[in-house]
C-alpha cells in the first residue's frame, strides 16, 4: 500500500478511556494523515463519509508500544535469529507494539555506517511498523569516532551501544568505553551497555566445560548475577567519570538493578531497562530436563534462578528505579539451538519477547497491582520515546502526536502459546501464562493495522524513524552539570616559593 | 475586585518556553475565564481589544507551585503564627506559588468539622490565592470516623494528617493511627503522617533540660533524626497493614527519607515530602552562638545538623524517591520565638518558606544540575496536584487547565532577605541565598496578581477548592490490590477428623 | 548424686581437637573439681587410678553449648509447656548443650523477685544441667525499678527482657521501655526485647479472623516480618537514646535482621538472637494441609514463609551480624495446640530445639560452608558467656573454665526425629533433617552426663548461675561513650541580652 | 647482639592488665627465651636473679601490633621512600608495633623470587622487629605461577598482591586477576588486592591536567572513590567466581567499605584493611593551600573530602566488617614530593603511619568510645595474625605466644608531631593530635627494646618470619565449600533422543 493511501486514512476512536502517562481521561481520538488532530468528548469529524470509526467503549487507548531492544534476523552465534523485520514487526503490532529499536552491530575493525545500512537495507524492505536502530561500538579508533559523529549527524542515529561481554567479538575493555562514552556525551547520544563482565564469563564457561557441566544450566553458572551487577557497577563509574548519561540494556538481575536504583538515588543519569522475559520467567527453567526447554531460555545475560527476581524487577520498574522495557527478542528454534547441545556455550543466545511484552508486563504489573495503567504505559512506551528523542511525536496521545495507538481491552484474557503467536519460532517462554489484559486494535501511524485477530499490513509499511542528539529528557541535566560543576583548581603560592621552600627541608 | 471581572480577563502569553512536567516547548497561552483556552505557536485570538498581552520570550512558563504544607495564623504553642491567610498568600504568589493547603487542626476531643470551618472561616475572606485544607485527626472516635466522611462527601476534603509526636496535645497512639489509616482507605483519603516519636520526644527533652541544656540546639539533641526514621518506618508499616497510602509530611532527614525509599521499592504506596527549609539549610543553625539566630530555625522535625542532608533529600527529591514539596510555613518573629529563652520546649516551632520554596528549590535542585525544569514542575506543582486529586486542572499548562501560571526568569537572579521579603516575620532562614531564577510575573486564575515586584491581588480573591477521594494517582494500585491479593484460608480436613487426630496423641 | 561425688571426679579428654572461639588445637584436657586444670599435648594426670579417660580422637572438643533462650515448663496461654526443667535440660545435654538460660516472667502488677523465686523454685528440683534466669519487665513502677535492682545486686540476674507484643497480657510501651532501658543501663544489666508490634498483632488478627482465615497461616499473616522490623527498629532507637545495649530475642525475619546488622555497622550496641527453629526451617509449614503439622510450627514472632530467610540469617550469623543463638523452646503437644484449632489466636505458641540447637547449626552452618567450628562455638556458646558475663568460666575451655564440654564427632551423622529426640514433645519441628555432626559425649562441670546415647545424670544436679552486672563485652563502649559523648550546651549571651534583643524586634 | 643473649633474657611483668581480644584479666606475666612461659596472678618466678621486672600496674599489658602493610625503602616513581627498615621498624616499636608486613615487588617481567630474594636482603640487616614479606604478582605466566608455588613452599610466603591499578607499571587485568586469585586458592595463599580502576585514574588524570589542574587535588579527583569502589566490586566478584578468599589493602573510602561489607554479609569471605591514614585524617588536606602540606597527603588510594570517612571506617572496623589495619607506611620528604611540584601525577605516593597506627586507633577507636581494648586488640594484631597464619604465636598474650608485648597507659597523653616522632621523615599527617593512650615500654621476642622513649634495640635484631599456608581462619570455610557447594551437572535425556527431537522442528 503507497504511502498516499496511508496518508489519507480518517479515523475516529470513540468512547475509550484515553491513557498516557500521566492520566487517564475517557475522550475520543480524531486521527488524520496519521496524525492526532483531535481529542475530546464527542468528537464529530466531517466529513463522515470515509472515517473508520473504532469503538473503545470500556476499553483503554494507549499509546503504541515501543520496544527499546530487538534483533531481527540477527546473524548470531552460526546462526541468525529466526525472526526477519518482516515476522518480527508483524507479530509486535499483534501484541501492541508499534515501533521497535534494533540494533546494526558491526564486527571489529568494521565500518559502523555500513552496518548501520546493511541492517537499514534488511529492514526498510520489511517492517510492519516503525522503527529505529542503535548502533554498536565493537571497537574504537579515530575512525569510529568519526563515524559515530556521521551517525548522528547524517542517520538519525542518538545511541550506541557498547558489550562488555562476548569476549574477542563485541566486547570493549574499560579504556575503550571511557572513549566511547565521551563521545557519546560530545554529540549528544545516549550511551548503552551490556553489563557482563566479559572475561569472567570465557574463564568461567571454560571452568563448567572442564567440570563436565556442559548443558543449559552451565550457561547460567558460568555467568551468575554477580558478574552482571559487577559490570553494572563499572560502566555507571565509567560514565560518570565523563558524565555521560548511561543506558543499561536488559537488566537481569536483582543485584544489577540494585547497582542501578543506588546509582539513581546518588544523582547518576542512568537508565535501566528490564525485559520481558525477565519480567515475566525465571532462570529455573535452566534445569529443566529437557534440554530443548532448557535452551530455549538461553539468552545473555541469563533469567535467574533466583525466583523472586522478576517480581523485583517489576517493583522497581513501578517505581522509575527502572525505566522503560524492551524484550532483547531474538528467536531462534530447536534446530539452531541444537548447535549447543553438546556445549552450552555454542548455544545460540535469544528469546522471543517482542509480541508478548505488553501483555506480560500488564498481568505482572497492572493486573497484579504493582503498577497503574499510566506507569504501564509509560514503562511501554512514554519513556523509550523520552530517552529516545522521539516525545512526543511518540510515545503520548495528543493533538500533534504520531497515530500509534493501541484498543486494550483490561477485561479480555488471552493465553500466550506457541500454537497462536505470529512469532517465526517454535517456542514460547511465556507458554500458559494467563494474561488479563488483550490488545485488540493497533493503529500504526493511523492505519488500522491488526483487528481482532487479522492483519491489514504490508512488508516496509513501516518507517524509519530518526531521532535527533541531545534528548532534553536525558541531556537537561548532564549540560547544566558541565556548565556548574567544572572542577577548578586550587589558588597556590607560586612555583618559586615552592622551589625555596623544598631547599629548606628539616631533618 | 467582584469574581465576574476576573472571570472576564483574557490573557496571552506569548513566545515563552511552556514547562510541564513531562517536556518543554515553545508555545504561546491564552487564557480566558481563568483557564487556559488555546496553546501552540504563533497565536492570535480575537477579539485584540481587551487582550493583556505578555511577553514570555526566553523565559519559561511554568505551572504555577502548589505548597502542600503551610500553616497560616496557627494558633500554637502559646502564640500564633505570624503570616496570616492575607500575609501568606499574597508571599506565595510572590514567589510564584498560586495554590497552598493548610492544615485544620482540632484540640483532642473537639470536632473536625468544627476545625475545618474555623479554619476555612480564617481563610476565605482573606486568602489571595486558591487554597484547600487538610484536617488532622488528633483523637478517635465514631464521631471522629463520622466526621471524617463528612468531611470526604460534602466538604472536599480527601487528605488526613495524624501527629505520632506532640505528645498529649496532637499525638494519636499506634492503633488510633491503624484505625485512622483504615478509615482512610476506605474513604480514598490520603493519609499524612507528622513522624516523629513523640514519647522519646518528650522523655529526651526533659533529660536534656536536666542536664542543663535549655537552647535551641536541645531541640534538635532530644529529637535526632533516629526518631524521626523509626516514626517513619512505623507509620509505613501500620499504613501497609490495612494497604492505605501513606504521605509523609516534612521528610527531615536522610534516615528518614532512606525508610521512605526502600519502601516504595518494595512497592508500597508512600510519598514523602521534602521541605524548603530542609532542603535549602541544615542544623548546624542550632548551635549558632546568637540565640534568636538559632531560635528562628527552631521547626519540628527539627534541621539537622548534618551538611550533607539538603544534597541527598534533593538527590531523592530528583529521582522521585520523595514526591512533593512543601514549606510546613508557620512563622513566629523573635518576641515569639523568645517564650522559651530558657527552655528550648517553649520555643515555637516553625520557619518560613512559603515565598521562597519555589526559588530555593531551582536554585539548589535546578541550577545545580540535581533535576531539570520538566522535576522541578512536577516536584513543585504537578506531583502535589496528582496526589490531592487536582490534576489536570492544577499542576498542568494544557487547555482546559486553571490559569495559575508563572513566568519564571531562568537567567535572572535574586537575594533572599528578610529586608525585601513579603512574608510578615523578621526573618529568613534562607537570608543571604543568590538565586539564579526568578519569578516574574504570577498569574492566578487567569489573572495578573504579580508582576516585576508589585501585587494587584485582594484579600479573598482566593478560592477554596474541593477535592474529591480517591485520587487515581494514589489509588489505582491500591484497589487493584484490594481485589487481586486477597489473603485466603488453606483448605484443610474439617473439624472432627482434627478432633479425633487429637485423641490420639502419641507420647 | 551429690554434689562432692562430682567434686572428687577426674576426667581426662584425649587427642581431641580442642575447638574454640579463636582458633583450633589438638590437645588433652584434663579436668578435676568439674574445672579444666589442664591442657596441652600428652598430659599424664596422677594418679591414674581414679582417672576416667575419654578418647576424643579425630573429634572435636568444644565448650557446652549454651541455649539463651528457653521457657520450661511455662504457663503460657492457657497451658504449660510440655518440657519441663527435667526433660528439657536432659534433650539439651543429649544435644550438646550444657546451660540454658530461662525466663521468669511476672504477670502485670505483680512482682518480679516473686516471679524469679518461683521460676527458680521449678528449676533448682529439676535442672540436669546449669542454668540462669531472664526477668521480664511486664509493667512499670517503682516497685518494678526497686526490684530490678534487688535482682542484680542480690540474686544474679544481669538481664531484663521486655515484650513490645502480648498486648494487655505482657506488652509494655515506649515510654515503659524508655524506663526500663534507663534502668538496665544504670544497672549494668543487659536490655532484652521480644520485638514485634503488639498492636498490629492484635487488629492484624481480629482482621484476619474476620476475614475467614482462622488456620496457623493467619498466625503469620496477621504479624508479617515488618512488624518484627518495626518493632525492632523502635527497640533500638529508644535503647540508643539512653545509649543502653540491647540484646534482641529470638530475630525471625530477614528485614529485623537487617535492622539489627544496620544498627550495628552505625555503632549501636545492639545484639541479635537467631534460634534454631529461624535457622533450621521456615513459615511455608503454616500452609501444610495438615492442620496439625501448621499448628506445631506456631510461635511468636513466626517463622518466614520466604525460603530464603534461613540461610540469610546464618550468613548474618557466620559473619557476627546476629551473635549468638537460642531456641525459644517451648514445647506444646497436639492436645494443647488443638485449643486454637478454630482460632490461631488460642494455638500455644511454641516450639522446640533446646536438643537440637547445636546440630541444626552446625548442619546449616559448619557443614554448609557458612561458618567454620571456631564462629561455630561463637555463637552456640562463647559469645552468649560474654554477653551474660559468664566467659571465659564457660564459652571457653581454658585452664580454669568450668568443665562443660562436648565431644563432637564431625563425620557421624543423625537423623532428627520426634521418634528417637529426648524432648517431652510429639512433634520436632526438624523431623527428617540428616545432620553431618553429632555430639557423643556431653560433660557437665566435670561429669560424664552423656554418653553414646545414655544419661548419667539426675535431676536437681544443674546449678544456678549468677550473672554479675556490667559485661564488659557489653558495657566497657557504653561507659566509655557516657564519658567522652556528653551533650553540652552551646555557650551564648547572657539572658538580659536577649531580652533587650527581644525588644526591639523589627518589621 | 646475638640472639642466644636474648634467648637467656627472662622478664616479669607485674600487675597489669592483660588484654587479649577475647577479654582483659590482672595477670602477671612471665616471659623466658622470647617466649610467654606463665600467666596468672602473683608470679613468682625463680630465680630472681636475673629477672627484669616491669611494672604494668593501672597499665594494660596488649600483644604487640602487627602492622599488615608497609613500605620501607621503596624504590618507587623515581624515588626511594625515606624509612628504610632500620628507622621504620625501630619507629614501629615506639609505637607498640612489633611486627610488619611489607612487600616484596617485581617490575614486570622480572622473578618475583629474585624481588623476595632483593627485599629480604634489605630487611634482614636492618630490622628491629619482626617481619614478613607479601610478595606481588605484577604480570602473570607460567613461570609467575611456579614462583608463586615455590614462595609459598620454601620462603614461608602466603599471600600475593595484585595491583588494579599503576597502569603499565604494576597493574594486572581481569584476566589475570583470575589466574593469580586461582593460583593463591590453590596454594593456601591470601589473595590481596589494591583495588582501584588504574585505566580510569589514567585517564582521569590527563583529563585534569588538561584542565589545567596540576596541584595535589588533581590526584584526589582523578580518582575519586566511586574508583575504588568499582575495583573492589571487581575483585570480589573475580575471587568470588573461583572461591579465593581475598584481602582489600588499604580501604578509604565509605563506599569501597561498604562493598565489602556487604560482601561480607553475603558469605564471601573477604577482609578488609583500613589504614592509619584513612583512620585518622582525611583528604580535605588537598586542597590545603600550603602546597607540601597537600601534597604530604598524597598517597593512593587517596584520603577522601568526605570527613565523615574516618568516623565510617572506624565503625565499620569496630563492627568486624573491616578486619586489620595497616598503615601503607611509605614516607617522602618535601623534596622528593617536590618532584611532582607542576604534575600531580608526578607527585611520589605515600604517608607515614607506622609509629603512629596503635595511638590514632586508640584514640579515634577506643578513647571514642567506637570500641572496646579487646577490639583495639584484635584490630591491631590479633586478626592480622589470624589472617596470615601467625596465631596465636603472634597476636595474643598466651603461654606459649611469642612474648611481642606493649605496655599501654590508657591514662597518660602524647601529642603526635614530626618534632617528636622517629621516623625518617620531616612530616606527620597526624600533626598536632592529641592521643589518650600511650605505649610506654614494647617487648620485642622477650626483649625490653623501647622503653620511656629510649631504645634498647639493634639493626638486624628483628626476624623473618615464616609464615605457612592454609591459614585455617581463612580457609576453613573455603575448604568446606570447596567439597560441599560443587556445581553438578542436570542429568537428562542422551544426545540421540535429543537429535530426533530435533529432527521433528514444527513451523
Amino acid at each position: 500500500m503507497p504511502p498516499q493511501n496511508l496518508a489519507r486514512q480518517r479515523l475516529l476512536i470513540k468512547g475509550g478511556k484515553v491513557v498516557n502517562d500521566d492520566h487517564s481521561v475517557v475522550a475520543d481520538v480524531y486521527v488524520e494523515d496519521g496524525v492526532v488532530r483531535q481529542m475530546g468528548p464527542n468528537l464529530n469529524p466531517q466529513p463522515a463519509t470515509g472515517l473508520v470509526v473504532l469503538d473503545a467503549t470500556n476499553k483503554l487507548v494507549i499509546p503504541g508500544g515501543i520496544d527499546t531492544h530487538t534483533h531481527m534476523q540477527f546473524p548470531f552465534m552460526g546462526s541468525r535469529s529466526k525472526d526477519d523485520f518482516y515476522t518480527g514487526t508483524k507479530a509486535a503490532l499483534a501484541g501492541g507494539t508499534t515501533m521497535i529499536i534494533d540494533f546494526a552491530i558491526p564486527r571489529k575493525g568494521c565500518s559502523l555506517i555500513e552496518a548501520f545500512d546493511t541492517w537499514k537495507s534488511w529492514a526498510d524492505p520489511k517492517v510492519c511498523c516503525d522503527y529505529a536502530l542503535h548502533v554498536a561500538v565493537t571497537w574504537w579508533s579515530n575512525q569510529v569516532k568519526e563515524e559515530m559523529k556521521s551517525l548522528v549527524e547524517n542517520k538519525g542515529v542518538n545511541s550506541f551501544k557498547m558489550f562488555m561481554a562476548y569476549k574477542d567479538l563485541y566486547m570493549v575493555n574499560d579504556e575503550e568505553l571511557y572513549e566511547a562514552f565521551s563521545c557519546c556525551k560530545e554529540l549528544g547520544a545516549v550511551a548503552q551497555v551490556h553489563a557482563e563482565n566479559g572475561d569472567l564469563i570465557a574463564l568461567g564457561a571454560k571452568k563448567m566445560l572442564a567440570m563436565g557441566i556442559t548443558g543449559p544450566e552451565g550457561h547460567e553458572m558460568c555467568r551468575p548475577e554477580e558478574v552482571e551487577a559487577e559490570a553494572t557497577q563499572r560502566a555507571i563509574t565509567i560514565a560518570n567519570a565523563v558524565n555521560c548519561p548511561l543506558f543499561v540494556v536488559h537488566v537481569m538481575s536483582k543485584s544489577a538493578a540494585r547497582v542501578i536504583s543506588n546509582a539513581r538515588r546518588e544523582g547518576k543519569v542512568v537508565y535501566g531497562e528490564p525485559i520481558a522475559a525477565g519480567l515475566g520467567t525465571d532462570g529455573t527453567n535452566y534445569w529443566n530436563k529437557d534440554w530443548g526447554h532448557a535452551a530455549a531460555h538461553v539468552m545473555g545475560p541469563p533469567l535467574r534462578p533466583d525466583p523472586s527476581t522478576p517480581g523485583f524487577l517489576m517493583n522497581l520498574l513501578a517505581n522509575d528505579d527502572l525505566s522503560v522495557t524492551g524484550t532483547d527478542n531474538c528467536t531462534f528454534d530447536i534446530c539452531q539451538k541444537a548447535l549447543g547441545k553438546d556445549d552450552f556455550t555454542k548455544i545460540p543466545n535469544g528469546v522471543n519477547g517482542v509480541e508478548d511484552r505488553m501483555s506480560v508486563i500488564w498481568e505482572k504489573g497492572v493486573y497484579s497491582g504493582k503498577m497503574d495503567e499510566n506507569r504501564f504505559v509509560a514503562v511501554t512506551s512514554t519513556n523509550a520515546a523520552k530517552i529516545f528523542n522521539l516525545y512526543p511525536k511518540k510515545g503520548r496521545i495528543a493533538v500533534g502526536s504520531d497515530a500509534d495507538i493501541v484498543i486494550w481491552d483490561p477485561s479480555a484474557t488471552r493465553t500466550i502459546s506457541a500454537k497462536t503467536h505470529h512469532q517465526a519460532n517454535d517456542f514460547n517462554i511465556f507458554e500458559g501464562m494467563v494474561c488479563h489484559g488483550v490488545p485488540v486494535v493497533t493503529v500504526s501511524r493511523g492505519k488500522v493495522v491488526y483487528e481482532g485477530g487479522a492483519f491489514n499490513v504490508t512488508a516496509g509499511e513501516g518507517k524509519y524513524v530518526s531521532r535527533p542528539p541531545f534528548p532534553p529528557y536525558v541531556y537537561k541535566r548532564v549540560r547544566q552539570r558541565e556548565q556548574v560543576c567544572q572542577p577548578v583548581p586550587v589558588k597556590r603560592a607560586p612555583y618559586t616559593d615552592l622551589v625555596s621552600a623544598a631547599s629548606i627541608v628539616p631533618k
